[in-house]
């Protein structure tokens, strides 16, 4: 982590861009937030998802950890237990509360938390402005990780909040007025792409995480891939064809996860007076078949293909076919929170992270950050699968060509969708 | 459920010592909740136990379903969900959410629920008054199956807000002013009683559950019966002489539960700074040994009576006994919210629930009450132990000599003492 | 465990009658054994079950823990590991395998299973010949014991057998040629008997085990109870009538059974070609409807009789009823190993265990066994439910008005079965 | 599967050379058996294992199935239930018996399954001198898939057995005498690679898994590769630094298999007497650090080479490097089964399966076997790892540089061992 964020090089880092892009990100996971309950901020829905006001204060921690307590050598932790209640992972920071139990906490209250997160964005202020500039740069280095790591939990706070409000028999909305206008998708097409040696992962001085380093050559044989991601109305033909019923076209695991979950439609999806309906963020609504497919596992998308004949591309195929589209797509700050058709794209960008065939593995020659960040990527590279590209609740600037995300085969509760190659 | 409650029995019954009534205990609801922040309502902390928003809609639906719904022929729900939330268990009345999940539900909003009380509240209170004369004795009968009911619901509204509580690190408190001043236990004493033929059960107009009746008689042999609970310093005793590591005191139940649960003392006591701490309602706080014990399993009740050579009274023997105590005791009203020794009573009545031997049956000749509410507490006699005497979390117009209590034998969230007998 | 078998005693004990019947006992197991194949010695089906191997060497360990061992100053124990591997339960003698994995050992072979047999047996023999005769009444005692403990494992050894063919789809028979000549059940008719103050359990001097005693008076309500067992017949009308989808017949526990397993049928009932069939120890056969039931749960017992608007009788009113009746009956040595209807007899004794409404608990006064053997019994009194009477796998010699045998409520692969009482 | 084994082409398919290799690979699983009980052949010692009479009858049923069944259009299969019984996981094929309760067999019965093989082998001779030359190649075919299959099982056979002698308190052995002398492994050296475009993959006329096709280019960086396979005495090192206790060092999912299996060591390594022992197929041993190290998961391999400073070779890196190297080795043949040290070879062949790195994926352009035979190995494409080189209990026929293995993460039963790369 020696990379220093483009926009804050000029001749010397700008402490101002910095804090100003600092309180842009920061406020908006609050802004994220504006439209819950309390009682909305206290609930984990299931093992894999944790109540809105942990994640708040997650992210606020990994501040108090990795930036303050690095940079201030006394430095006295906002309370003696947040770092216990609020650190998810990091083995060798301390021990922490059991992930699956962050739903039984009803304190801190909201209200703590956020008096947690102002104290700490004060502190970080003041840091930026009094830090000499020797240590500047890795300080920099350090808030555009942080930066980065609260982008992450801000599509999480959201895909988290789907999940506990689509369980609720209430059916509530998070925000009624989202979604927009429908539209239409384009005819599939296929784009051809030779075979040969090239070069794949992250090279520049922007910032990127460890695990997109480092660029290294690969071998692709000639391949095509898909012009845009699988609809809902494509997806339909599978299910009407009694794609969940037929054990050949599914990986073992993933046909054993069928019979002992009950698969039998994306999450999300639901038989209401003859018709598919789906909880969005938006509600309750008909399935619009136009739009690109979310919600669907690993399984389900390698079963989808080999349904049609085709076959997931792997990470490779993908990033070598993305890196020349635009970059422009349906991210959060569209405020549709939901995929959509595009006239416009090509969809590698936004709707949709796409599940790609390959296992998420270290690249050649790749070196985790040093000390406990290092436990940021590496310790989970290991019987999951790579996604990319980016979904509409993923914040724009938070995404690139190089992006590598990252799931077990079974989760669904993300935009994962299906980009077909061959 | 015929009987009509006694204070409201003059020549006619009085409609408005019985609204009053109402109001009295309902309120007494609002009030144990007084002290919660919002998110304290919406935590489940183990399968056993619900958030204080659901049983306060709970005990709402209860009037809905069996005063306002049986009562009014066009009866129109407050919410057209809420039947399926609210319901506990009453499998004639229809589907219900699942008990496990009840802390995955953060709408409707606590706010939400009191507009539900309170538009209850005063259907019932305009019921009440427009009723015919007629119908007004079964009226007053529900209503009153109905306060009985809310009040066993304030009685675990606070045991469930203390679990939840006492699993948070932050320890927080829900009323840090209880408690009150030490006392010391008074000698243990043993009260002589002659067997013979004798009549338990309940047999007079006052209001009683079901399950206490028909008043019939037993066969006891001559006993003798404890003068007080068992207190945290002779249950100590039992710990420091090795009583959870020797498995010839303990029924075989029992000793699967200790290892499995890894049981080594009572719930809510911990090891802190060489001494015996545990979580009051007031706090983190000493053990105080002269206090009467409270949070023990059955097993564990079971073992240490072994272990001192005695044994569990039976219940008809606990209700022989305890008929001619006085009723006066360490109710919720105290406000102390915790067992406290007495200089003045012999603690039937009181400080902790008393496990009995008895497993909960019905006494013969039983007739559950007629419809859904006969699911009150006919289905529950099964794998289960009665309990005696109230706690000081019982509201002490609730409780009488021959009101039975009934739990799991590994159940300890409740305060559920030891009084012994030979 | 002072008492001395009564056959045994003249003015002295007779080792050579002693001596007899522990050969005639010991042997009878080794012949229910004689139509296995090794392979069926192996298996342990579910958790409650175990390999007829390790019934055969557990029956023997008992002899060499309890007898052997007791008497033995010096005694070496056969394989130092034996003790380890077959003691069940005994906490105080040692630790053990866990039963749970019973199924998992191939070693040791049946053939070291008989050989261990036959060495424990030739000391035993040794032992009460050379025995001094002040001794004998005790070793007397003892190997009484043992031969009945022997007993009940010859039952669990059919049950347990029956279990394990039972889940094969092979279908394989325990023996073709059992089951015998149909019949037809006589009509129910009820008999009465008075209340008041009765006295129930053991108090004469022929073996019984500790939890019979002490005789002790009782106050029971006047009862009826049925002149037989439930057949298949009748049961079947509860099926039909939608007994198993009806929340309102069953206890709590007992509806979450039904649910949770799949319960529609007694436990070995098969629908097939539009009849009911099930496993028999004879093979897969159609359910004769004149045959007392069998395989039922006590919750399913329970359920049943208050379908019937009736009741299960407690222990007492089946004891008061069943003293007087013939002790003659359908018990393993009859060869047909499965109920069947008699034109002679009440069926008391015999046919099917009868669920009682009693939860197993000590009888007032109770003292269990000294010593390790004092955990026997007494360690079990939680949670279970008594039945009376025997089985059609029940040897005959070893029942009695006055004993208790005890299994969990959702327990079913004994002979289990209904009488009804009001 | 349209290869035709290359031992079997001159001009024409030579009949008799196949027949008798179809008795050598078949008479091979009897012969492993040879050492077992009756009661051996029962068990299943967990979810992963298989009883040995299961693996001979499965191993029998696909020649039933994909030989027999295909080749003969009335074919009678030799029984009704065995295609349920002994299916392992063909979905297409029709319903099978859960893989979980094979364990709970005991019919057929060994002497039936030994009966089953003998009649099969009867029919496939048959069937091999009196087909027609047009269909022979297939046939010939499908009876090389068929052995191969065969002796896939024989190492699982060798597996199972010595995971069941194991968990049994006895300490069986499965042949006293194997193992032989002892020897000292040679220092570790690393061999040198170029990096760059190379091939990997079958692409011969010779037998190999659908899942070794096609040959295709990959790119690979430089890299070097152990001499020979990490030790146990190197592996103690780690042991004793504390590598099981420093999760820095591990795998997030890794971690997690630390701590809720309570490794701290390899399977079958136990601590007594203040040494390290092991159960091998010879009894239980104390481990001899100079042989190289076995029964370690993926996670513990990953864990071991991070604390070195070094990683696992990826599969294409292990072909690359083993392709020249020498593949006699210490295989089934040798009779010692257990790995040994060597000074004659690097051990790429033999010994023990090596982890890569490589999660086990389709190569470019995979094509399945048409028909049920697809499901053989591409449905397990999912959450696996390749291992590659065989091991003690390998048949030496079996194995090439090609050759992918693949196991889940946590798997340790199989003969896993290390190699290190960097």
């Amino acid at each position: 982590m020696s990379v220093i964020p483009k926009f804050a090089i000029r001749q010397v880092i700008d402490r101002d861009a910095l804090a100003s892009r600092y309180f842009e990100v920061r406020s908006a996971s609050e802004r994220i937030c504006a439209p819950l309950a309390v009682e909305d901020y206290v609930v984990q829905s299931m093992d894999e998802t944790s109540p809105p006001k942990w994640h708040l204060a997650h992210m606020t921690w990994f501040f108090e950890q990795f930036v303050l307590g690095h940079f201030e050598a006394n430095y006295a932790p906002y309370h003696p237990s947040y770092a216990f209640l609020f650190n998810s992972y990091y083995e060798t920071v301390g021990k922490f509360f059991s992930r699956l139990n962050r739903g039984l906490l009803s304190r801190p209250t909201v209200e703590e938390v956020y008096r947690y997160r102002l104290h700490v964005d004060g502190a970080v202020r003041e840091l930026l402005h009094s830090i000499d500039d020797r240590r500047l740069p890795e300080l920099a280095s350090r808030i555009e990780l942080g930066l980065n790591h609260e982008q992450q939990h801000q599509e999480l706070l959201l895909t988290d909040i789907k999940h506990t409000l689509a369980m609720n028999p209430l059916r509530p909305a998070y925000l009624a007025e989202a979604l927009g206008p429908r539209g239409v998708s384009a005819p599939l097409a296929w784009l051809e792409h030779d075979g040969g040696v090239r070069e794949i992962g992250h090279g520049g001085a922007e910032f990127a995480f460890d695990n997109e380093m480092p660029r290294h050559a690969v071998y692709v044989q000639p391949f095509r891939i898909a012009s845009r991601p699988v609809t809902c109305g494509e997806y339909l033909a599978f299910m009407d064809a009694g794609g969940y019923a037929r054990p050949d076209l599914w990986l073992s695991d993933g046909w054993r996860a069928v019979r002992e979950r009950g698969w039998n439609a994306p999450l999300y999806w639901e038989r209401a007076n003859g018709e598919w309906w789906h909880t969005t963020l938006a509600g309750f609504r008909p399935v619009d078949l136009e739009e690109p497919l979310a919600h669907v596992s690993y399984y389900e998308a390698d079963a989808y293909a080999r349904w049609v004949g085709k076959r997931l591309p792997s990470e490779a195929e993908w990033e070598i076919a993305a890196r020349d589209e635009t970059r422009d797509g349906n991210f959060y700050e569209s405020g549709r929170l939901h995929p959509a058709p595009s006239a416009r794209t090509r969809q590698f960008f936004g709707d949709v992270w796409e599940w790609t065939s390959s296992s998420y593995a270290p690249y050649p020659g790749y070196k985790p950050l040093a000390g406990s960040l290092g436990e940021y990527n590496g310790k989970f590279m290991a019987n999951q699968y790579v996604l990319r590209g980016g979904s509409c609740v993923t914040p724009s600037s938070h995404i690139r060509p190089t992006y590598r995300n990252f799931f077990y085969g079974p989760d669904r509760w993300q935009f994962m969708g299906i980009r077909l190659a061959e």
